[in-house]
Formats: C-alpha cells, sequence, structure tokens
C-alpha cells in the first residue's frame, strides 16, 4: 500500500473509528469513477464487478446532469407541491402490477423496509415478521435485529422467525424441484404455526425474491409463491424487498419478483434507484398507503424531493434507453457461459448461479462433500483486486464469489473479467 | 387554487396517497428556489422563513457547484478509501468538544438517532430511553414508537419514559429559574427510579437542547445539565439531537447544546447539513464508535459517500465565509425586537421566544389564563401564505408560530416578515 494510502487509513481509522468496514487486505483509494472503470490514486483502473447502486455505470453524465440542473432550480421537501416526484411515482407505478398503485418515498433501503414493516403491522393488526435465515433488511434497530446474515447473529426477537431458503446446489437430496418447494415452503407453515402458538399474529413476510444475500441459489419454481400464500392466509402481507434485485438486473424483468407469479403486497426499492443519490422507497396497493398514512402522519424530510425526483427519473430514462434489461439478458449469458467454462477446469468451482448480471460461484474444497470453501473465496477476490477487478463474496459460508456489476457491462468487459478470474484461479 | 395545481393535486393524491402531509389550506406548488425566496408555478414569490433544511439559501451556488463536481467523478460507498469523507469527518469533529472525537455517517436524522440509540444500548447494556413528552426523533418503527408530539400519541413501549419540559411562559408560577430546574429535573428522577423498578436499565435521555417541538421555550439555565447528570449517574447516556438546532442557527454556538455546559455523549445531525442533500450522522466519542462498530458490523450504503462529504463540506464553508453564525446573532436580535413590537401591540402574541435565527410567537385567546389559541395559529399561517411569507406552528397546543429562516436571512427580509405579520395579525 503506497505511504498516502496508509496515511489516510490511519487518518480514517481516528477519526471514522476502527471498525467502518473497508473491502480487502489492502483497501483501494479512489478518486474517480466512469462507467463500469473505477480509478485509485495511483491512476490504476479497476473494472468493477460488485457495485449494484451505480447502476447505469458511474458518473453517469445524464443522471448527473439531471441531479445539476434540478439541485441549482430547487429542493425542497414535499409538504408542497411539485410536478417532479408525481410524474416519478407515476412512472414507477406504471412498472408494477396494477395492484400496486401507490409509492412513498424514503431515503434509503432501511427507511423504506422500515416503513413498509411499520406498513405491515398497521394493515394487518399483527407484529410477527418472517425473514429468512440469511438475510439483512437494514442498519436500523428493527432491521438489525431482524438480520440473520450477521457473523454474530443475536437471537431472533419474540416477533421475529426465520425460515431456509432452498439451495438446490446443496439441498436438492436428490428432491424434484416440486419436492424442495414443498418441503422449504412447510418451514413457512411451521414459523406462522409457532407464531400463532405464542400468541403473535403474522403482519409480513419480508424477502428479496433473488435471495441475493443468501448467495443467489438456482430459483426454486413455486416456492416463493408458496411461501406467499401461506403468510397471506395466516392474515400476513408479502413484503418484496427489491433493494438488490430490483430495476431490470435480472434482464428478464424490471422487478425481481416478476420472475415468480407472487404479486407483493408491498415492495421497497433503493439502491440503484439514484445511480448513488440517496433515494429509496416503496410501493403499495393505495389502500394501505392512504390507511397507514391517515394514522401514522408519516413524513421524510429529504424522502421524494425535487433532486432525488429528477434523479431517480433519468436512471430510468437510461435503463430505458440504453435498454439495459436486453444488455443484463445478453451479457448476462455471455457471462454465465464463461463461468461455466472456467468451472470445467477449475474444481475449485463447485456451482455457477446467475440471474442476469447477477452471478455467483460457490468455491468448494478438493472433497467429497464439496465442502464451502471460504479462506479461498477470501484469497480470490483479493488476487482479482490486485489485478484490477472488483467483486466480493457472500452466502451462508461466506464462499460464494458475488460479482454483480454496473448494468452497462459490455462483452468486453466480460472477457476482462473471464480472463482475470481464470487466471486467479489459477493462483489460488 | 389554479386548475392546474388542483389537477397536480389529484393527481398526487392518486399516486402518492390522501395523507401524505402537505401545508395550507391551499397547497403552494413550488418549481424555484434562490436564498430566502421561493417561487411558485405563476410566479408568485414567497419569502421563506420556515426552512432550516436550505440552511446556507436555497440553491446555493457554491453547495450546487460541489455536489455536482463530485458527483461527475466518483460517487461510492465508504468500503473504499475516500480522502473526502475523512477530511469533513476531521473538520466536523473540530467543531465539538474534544471528548466528541470520532463521526459515523448516515443519510437522514432518522438514522442517526436510530444509530445513535443502537450505540447508546450497546455501550450502556441498557434499553431504557427518557425523551421529552412533546418530541420527535424521526419515522422508524423504533422513533415513532418513541414519538410524544404526535396528534394521536399511542402510549409509550415499555422501555421509554417521557419527561415534560419546563416552559417559563406557562410554567413559572412565581418559581425561579433555580427552581424550575430542579423541580422538572425531578420528573427525570422519577423517570430514572420507574425503568429501575420494572427493572430496565437506562441507556439514554434523548434531547433537542433547545426543545424546538416542544416549542422553543425560553431556556432554564441549569435544567438540561442536571437532567444530564441525573441520566448519567443512572448509567444512561446523554444524546444530543441537533437535527434542527445544529449548523449555527442558535447564533452563539455551532450547536444547540453549547448553549449549556453539558458535554452530550452523543451528537446526532441531519437537516441542514447538507442543504437539502440527505446526509446526516453522528459523532461521539471513538471508544463508543470503536466498540459499537466491532460488535454491530454497522454499514450504511449511501452514507458518507463522497458527493456527500463535498456538499455537506460546502455546506460548512459557506457558513464560515459567510460568517452565518454572526448574521443569526444580527438579523436574529433584529427580528427579535420587531417580534416584540408585535407582541406589544397585538394582545393575541402571548409570548416571544427566540434564539439566534429560530423564533416563536405564542398565540393566546382574550382571556384571564392566556389559553392557547391553535385555531388563530392555523389561521395566522395561512394568512401569511396568502400573503407571500411561509411560516409553519409547533408546540403541544400547536398554537406557537414557528419562524426558523434559512441562516442567509437578512434585514430587508426581516422588515418583510415584520410587516406582513404585523398585517396578518391585524386580519385575524
Amino acid at each position: 500500500m503506497p505511504a498516502d494510502d496508509h496515511h489516510l487509513l490511519e487518518r480514517r481509522y481516528r477519526i471514522m473509528g476502527r471498525n467502518a468496514p473497508l473491502f480487502y487486505d489492502k483497501p483501494v483509494h479512489l478518486v474517480r469513477g466512469e462507467g463500469v472503470w473505477l480509478y485509485d490514486a495511483d491512476g490504476k483502473r479497476y473494472l468493477d464487478v460488485y457495485n449494484n447502486v451505480p447502476c447505469v455505470g458511474h458518473c453517469h453524465p445524464q443522471v448527473v446532469e439531471a441531479l445539476a440542473r434540478q439541485a441549482e432550480t430547487l429542493n425542497i421537501h414535499t409538504r408542497y407541491l411539485h410536478e417532479g416526484i408525481v410524474n416519478y411515482a407515476e412512472r414507477l407505478c406504471a412498472t408494477f402490477a396494477p395492484s400496486l398503485d401507490a409509492a412513498m418515498f424514503t431515503c434509503t433501503g432501511t427507511e423504506a423496509n422500515e416503513l413498509a414493516l411499520r406498513m405491515a403491522r398497521y394493515v394487518t393488526g399483527g407484529t410477527g415478521i418472517i425473514v429468512s435465515d440469511f438475510s439483512y433488511h437494514g442498519n436500523s434497530e428493527t432491521l438489525a435485529a431482524l438480520t440473520t446474515c450477521s457473523p454474530t447473529p443475536e437471537p431472533l426477537p419474540a416477533f421475529a422467525r426465520q425460515i431456509q431458503i432452498p439451495d438446490p446446489y446443496r439441498d436438492r437430496q436428490g428432491r424434484s424441484d416440486e419436492e424442495l418447494a414443498r418441503v422449504f415452503a412447510s418451514q413457512v407453515e411451521q414459523a406462522v404455526r409457532s407464531m400463532q402458538a405464542d400468541g403473535i399474529r403474522p403482519a409480513a413476510l419480508l424477502i428479496d425474491t433473488l435471495f441475493a444475500n443468501e448467495g443467489l441459489p438456482d430459483r426454486v419454481p413455486g416456492y416463493v409463491e408458496q411461501a406467499v400464500r401461506i403468510v397471506r392466509e395466516a392474515g400476513g402481507l408479502f413484503i418484496c424487498d427489491e433493494v438488490q434485485a430490483g430495476f431490470a438486473r435480472t434482464g428478464d424483468a424490471m422487478w425481481g419478483h416478476q420472475l415468480t407469479d407472487a404479486v407483493p403486497d408491498i415492495v421497497t426499492l433503493g439502491k440503484p434507484m439514484g445511480n448513488g443519490h440517496p433515494v429509496a422507497g416503496l410501493v403499495a396497493a393505495r389502500a394501505h398507503v392512504d390507511a397507514f398514512g391517515g394514522a401514522a402522519n408519516y413524513f421524510n424530510t429529504f424522502g421524494g424531493n425535487p433532486v432525488s425526483a429528477a434523479v431517480a427519473s433519468a436512471v430510468l430514462d437510461v435503463i430505458e434507453t440504453e435498454d439495459l434489461a436486453a444488455n443484463c439478458r445478453n451479457v448476462g449469458a455471455y457471462v454465465r457461459s464463461g463461468l461455466d467454462q472456467l468451472k470445467a477446469r477449475h474444481p475449485v468451482v463447485g456451482n455457477v448461479r446467475s440471474q442476469g448480471l447477477f452471478f455467483g460461484l460457490d468455491l468448494v474444497n478438493d472433497d467429497a462433500q464439496n465442502s464451502p470453501a471460504p479462506d479461498k473465496a477470501k484469497r480470490l477476490i483479493n488476487l482479482m483486486r490486485d489485478r484490477g477487478v472488483l467483486i466480493s463474496r457472500i452466502g451462508r459460508h461466506d464462499n460464494i464469489l458475488k460479482m454483480r456489476p454496473p448494468l452497462v457491462f459490455s462483452k468486453e468487459n466480460a472477457d476482462v473479467l473471464l480472463t482475470t478470474l481464470d487466471d486467479a484461479l489459477a493462483a489460488l
């Protein structure tokens, strides 16, 4: 690490604490971003295969222009009328099923999930929340208590239950998709019954239907639909967290849940919504929004301001005009095929999973059980960093490479990723 | 209301719900802002005497320039190294007492208060929170449960206790400041004892030392210091919410708590920090930040990104180079003197309270008790709106005019405010 970076790191430790999260054994000191590229203080460039937030590419000129133009015109909260947020809300809701016809705005995915939980509890009269056993939905008190993907998870609060998400690679045990869906959905049934036994009424099932934190397991047809039906029959709502999955990344749909037949009651949005600008929110049935709004008098100072609306709108513009969904499909398929070839050559790659421009490689040890290899995953992402490609890892065993580039990722970029990955896997 | 505005309002009701808060009987449809002025769709201009968020003035060119320049260069989370946030954190901490020597960043005041509560609970091992009986600290599940200034307050959760804040205008009853401080601080003692009786360990006293939501009562010397001492003796921390009071508004100090002798354990920051850009955070002892960070692995995706750091830094630049603290003092004193004169002429003004560029007028009925006059306050802010001046109201009885203009408010602006207020009071 250069001396200047070391000095900056020491200053950072002192003023932001020792434990503010940092990537890599040698942290990367960034100074500039453009498209899929990031540049460090020494002018070295890195291919960004990690960051989903700058979904239309780092510093996209159209988004920056919209931000600057609106910021110099007006930036104010929503207790005054402004066209921008109404236009955006209409446009956003039009991308969902007709039953999801109203929007509320926040600044972060945490705030969106907090709002969704409050709304679900108000609407259902229940308090019980079901989450997956390896999930993260935000950093507030309530959402931290629901976080199950922590290295040191606390016991869940009394109102919560966790369910395991099927991962065909490790959980199939000879079972068909139908059996897998049924067996794992039965955990939702058990969760509901366990709540009811404790006098807790279910308020919501809160999941990301791509199961990104869980390691992006191959989807088991029918599983989400069954889980949702069970929760609804018990009076709860289905909150779909699209903070990671949303905004066309899957290639096949604008929203992750649209790859299933389950229509959520509330959808929460965040990270990519403003390409890095703090804008987030939820979409739900207007009846829920009206009922909750009347009771709770919810207000969010920065949420839905004209600048956020302009930025979020520009992001949708770029996704449409550059047809990024098609890019996710095409380049996604290209990368997938390359990853499958890497798997054939490198036994450490136990499993490849992907959905559009979201990829996971399950790294395994050379044993009969294909046991998870978190140490190798850690080493590999640092090898990749040294070779100028930024990725990370995820999953219950922290052994799944997480690759989730900006949606403007090209086949040329893919070649860089695949070649570098091949090299790093060989160097493991 | 113009037909276009009516149509926009109907569209807004449909897509954002009936209950998304709006100011005024006839909502104002804004399209542009500059300094202390806001412009509606018909070109009518309004003097902004309400908004503290655009603290250095609407669309300040220096802030917009910093935003645009950084947004076109790099916008990324803090898991990579970046100089901007380290520079800002150092500069921010330097404005506090030496014991407040580390910073963490979020996007909103809600997130900052959530983080502060989590930190206080972790550090103290307690769960109990004491808030004032007419306060608001955010819109999350936990903070909503602590909200006491709602029109329909819910019963407080088991871990919380509320205390009444002394308002010399209504609570003095012939008592000296010393007696007032002692009597009201004894409520803190009772709150602590009541918690302890229920087996709850106090974690924090969470207050805004200006007591803005409570109606900006005249400060009672020694009260905050006594309240804090009692909480500390019981093992709790003092969290000071500077979301409204901070960033030089009081004129006499950068932070509201600096008008007292009580140094907080954690200070939370928000609204004016980015002049409208969603940036917020907290400042605390590094030992607390390190301890909590190590245990909680806290991460905030947008918090402290280079754009937020650049914007927040530009706001500090403007506060310093335009010497806005001095402006708050000078113009604040000028407005105060004018308000005192209005009080002498209009019996409906029962009490004038102010601190720098933050003013309250307690409106009263013409009776022996000076009973609160919320209806008159409501009518008055609408009369002011019709006359081109934006203010609001606050306080336990919703009868206190709330005036809190951008810090660049001038004596000429003050004359407009005072003349218009005189006229509107006469028209009541």
